[in-house]
């Protein structure tokens, strides 16, 4: 396993690899790349709120650990959960009757679509702490202003620590979790909500609230950082099944009519943010001595279309290896969630531009179209890639379905300068698709 | 108001705001973007010809003040505009008979979209100026050169002069205006039309005409500047209506049967180029106690889905206030055209980039997602948005319709450390959308 | 015509002319482009194979002269081509059995097409010399790469030699020819194919292999540069007419029912990557006394819509003129082909950034938008235009169809300060759409 100094020569030759620590983002420009992506994980502990923001950049989020719940503030969009008095007293204003936007249950395995310029905030109801892993690609044709990872907090006082020299993309560490973090070597940069330059007056005649309360809200004097405890559970409409409902739904077949589809489009208010990547009956390649795949694209998640991102859950078992491969139209931001391996990166020259051990909590990306080959360790090899293509594809190198097969063996054995015999070999001996066995039958008869 | 020493430090600081002088255009990187546009204004006097020209960036020009005919030269689309005597003789070539393109009357508050590439002129046949401001989008896709403004002029002779330094975006001042303008500092640059630098030899032989001829159209010695001064008043053929339609038309409803819908698409050939965003009919948002918001996106001038770019046209009455908000997908380029107010524009890190009166004649960006707060003056304000995205979004922070009325009121008074009763304050108490009346009774009542 | 000297000059100055050598590639920055491209010859000899190899950037491929064999592996697509036996014995590794993707018959004058990311390679199995002319797009939205071309190779040893300067485009050169070349002023690099750096291993794993092939495939003594030689003739699959088809063919429409359209769109895997663009028949515009173009776009070739790149072919008979134009959506890189020729290009500022003879093996490239005028020599002109837009425009400045014309002439009579009959002469005297005979009939009578 690679100690954190060769990581740390890693992260500053290659940009490549990169430890992410509680509650701190690392931005990096992926090698020989003219693309930026940002990753950030935060922890948040139980009751914690993560505060309402937007950024210049889409993301996808996987929720590593815990349960809770996640809304975004579409814009454009009307407040589709209601209180049940509101309509009769039309005035909402009163006791705590509340109108706002849809709220999601989130849960481990979930990835979640946001698009740039969307407000959206999270919190823990759970009893455990509540992580995600978040990828923004500020390369994106969204984002017209540069590749600064831009966050605009819509409440609180982030209190923005900058590290970062000059002509290097700087990296923003937040006091994200609620346990803080020593400062670094990094400078202190004054820094706050949105409306904390607002002019007091203009705000308290645009909320047409009094000035004091406009003061308040630019939470100038705060340091509870991004995330904050809530003292008394948070109260919000959330659907729950009705009596009725739960007695169908037992019945079987309940539900069908309710959920069959009606023919109209989806729009954009009612569009479908999140999908489980970690249920093994989604696995889109399975193979039973190797472990599973499993994606979430355009064709599932079609909000990805608008962000042009998607994501892979990967699982290998014990030993197991993926085949070589290169990302045909995408980069892919890994993030290792469970395990160890073993990871391998060439370049254009045939040069390696990574080869090491990885394990839980770190970061690796592979630039399109570099080749990699990736083994689990001994306890397996658990991960989840983002990929920055709506529908990214891999070009799988050994195995069924691999570039290497759709070449005539005539033509290998003259590249490779080998034999008919030994072409064949190399085309057809590993039969498997996309991961493979650690030890095969027909290896042993074979060599 | 600013003085025009805190104008120019401005703009040098920010690039954000810019004085347009008559005729003289200026071109800046947006602040934080990787994205540059440009802008223009040009007065036509009275007779005045905008000389046929084209460019590396697609455009919006909005009519200011006057009236006038545009056309632009659309490739490989026919001469559809014929002297009826054109086809009997076949011989275009005799007297006053001629054909061209189709030439559009413009007026006052119409938006005109060009592709790039595409050449185009304008004619003042009015008694009063024609003055247009233009936005150029050099970042656009459709642009393969550098972030360069390049205009290329077909006849005529521009003398541009180059004002700038190294490093930083230059500035084009063309002499566009019939009164001229002194040199300023900067460098006088030869610069001519497109066949200036081609042989006359070939010129001849393309045109089938003498090199006599062939000389003259490189416009070498011509001193009129971009704008040439009409001496009779300008022919060409341009439809009016028949005795009969008038007489229809008078009597109502007899235009219909012309101009229904007859299920074809349009082709790029008939494309409408033109929308009035001035008709308080077509008011987006309309508020009689605050003013209105006129949008021209691709829903209502299509050919702008091509070019990615829109236009929103405010009206704020006297001390109305435009809700704060961020531009979600877009730049927003305004012009003031008419009165004064304050605007301040708040970055990601909660801090004020622009805080200050505008008036009419200059131009203000509002980057993508940057927090904007507009408040008219005691003359009211008006102006036109130039946006860099055919379907440019606001996600407005006050009032109904806001982000801040999506999320819960429990959400507010945790993220904010108020109490739930100012949370719903917040939420509830404007209850306008977009453009809020300067004092309400609601508000007087509730303080 | 050019000495070598003044080309020299021209291609450090304004990187607008190369001369093309013996598999030799140039790859430059268009002048005022933020775009580039890499143009590459290739010439196979009989017998010869340029080894399986995929790029960062979608490439057109022209066969300059000879006949061979392409094929492309499509990811995720089956092999289709299938020795008969393969069926009933269900095991491929038996005597020469094999099964492939499929494989196209190229010959002169095709344009080949390749998305970025998929490998392909080449066979000359016939008796002459098999000349490619390759351009690649790096700026094509594909890449996410930066913007250098990035060539990996999945067999053989390219042995790559870098030249170039820190700041500049670097121009690799490979050793591609069978001839080979002197290794000029360049510093060798280690180079070699995608398993270079991979374990051995992981590579035996991989394919199921032993190691001491898994070594054998990196080739990393090999010499034989990219093209190898074949010493027995090729062997692969490859579909000939049956006998009954012959005599259907014979017969005339028998392939008819066979090849009819079937209302199924086209998918990836079956995508028609080729297209002749030699052929006379199809030229899209033909003047007998001046000569062809024939484009290819993505309505004949849909896959350029996928990868966003065009081709014309023209041939100018001696002396013969092509109008003077702009490239409105794209830059052209033009490749002679054959005979030689003028070019002028002018840019906005109406300065001439090119004025010179071109000839056989040259590369010239005109940016979007510039103006540009080709006049053949006295043994025609013949030239291949790779262009960065899958369905390019040009705008034409004379003749019928051309911008001028789409222009009142009495605007046009204003515009360039001369009389109404001469504006007429200008948009009527050339009759012609596109290319312009040398001398005409009418010239003589009206100058």
């Amino acid at each position: 396993m690679a100690s954190s100094a060769s990581l740390l020569s890693l992260a500053l030759c290659s940009l490549l690899l990169f430890q992410v620590c509680s509650a701190q983002f690392e931005t990096g420009r992926v090698w020989g790349s003219s693309r930026s992506q940002t990753a950030i994980r935060h922890t948040i502990e139980q009751r914690g709120l993560l505060l309402p923001a937007y950024s210049n950049a889409p993301k996808l989020i996987y929720v590593d650990q815990g349960r809770g719940y996640h809304s975004a503030a579409i814009p454009g969009c009307p407040e589709t959960y209601q209180s049940e008095q509101e309509s009769e007293s039309r005035d909402p204003r009163q006791g705590s009757r509340d109108q706002h936007q849809k709220i999601r249950k989130i849960r481990q395995g979930d990835i979640i679509a946001i698009p740039a310029g969307v407000a959206d905030w999270f919190y823990n109801d759970g009893q455990s702490p509540l992580v995600l892993v978040q990828i923004m690609d500020t390369s994106n044709f969204a984002n017209q202003l540069d590749q600064n990872f831009r966050k605009f907090f819509l409440a609180g006082n982030p209190q923005r620590e900058i590290q970062g020299q000059r002509g290097q993309p700087s990296r923003h560490l937040y006091r994200g979790s609620e346990k803080g973090r020593g400062g670094g070597g990094g400078q202190e940069q004054r820094s706050g909500n949105i409306f904390q330059a607002f002019d007091e007056q203009f705000l308290a005649e645009a909320f047409n609230i009094d000035t004091d309360l406009a003061r308040r809200i630019k939470n100038e004097n705060d340091n509870r950082g991004i995330i904050v405890r809530v003292e008394e559970q948070l109260e919000f409409l959330s659907p729950e099944f009705s009596e009725e409902e739960r007695r169908q739904s037992s019945q079987g077949g309940g539900r069908t009519g309710r959920w069959s589809a009606n023919g109209i489009e989806e729009t954009f208010c009612t569009a479908k943010l999140r999908h489980n990547i970690n249920d093994p009956s989604r696995a889109d390649i399975f193979n039973p001595r190797a472990g599973r795949l499993t994606t979430v694209n355009s064709f599932n998640l079609p909000i990805l279309r608008y962000i042009q991102l998607s994501a892979q859950k990967g699982f290998l078992y014990r030993n197991a290896i993926m085949t070589p491969h290169w990302n045909m139209n995408a980069h892919s931001i890994n993030y290792i969630t469970r395990g160890s391996g073993q990871i391998q990166i060439v370049n254009e020259n045939g040069e390696s531009v990574f080869d090491g051990q990885v394990q839980e909590g770190q970061i690796i990306t592979a630039p399109q179209n570099f080749a990699v080959i990736k083994r689990a360790g001994s306890d397996g090899l658990e991960w989840i890639s983002f990929k920055t293509n709506d529908n990214a594809k891999i070009n799988q190198i050994a195995g069924r379905a691999s570039t290497i097969r759709a070449i005539p063996q005539d033509v290998l054995a003259n590249a490779f300068a080998i034999s008919r015999e030994e072409a064949q070999r190399i085309k057809f001996n590993r039969r498997e698709i996309g991961i493979f066995s650690p030890e095969t039958r027909s290896r042993g008869r074979r060599d």
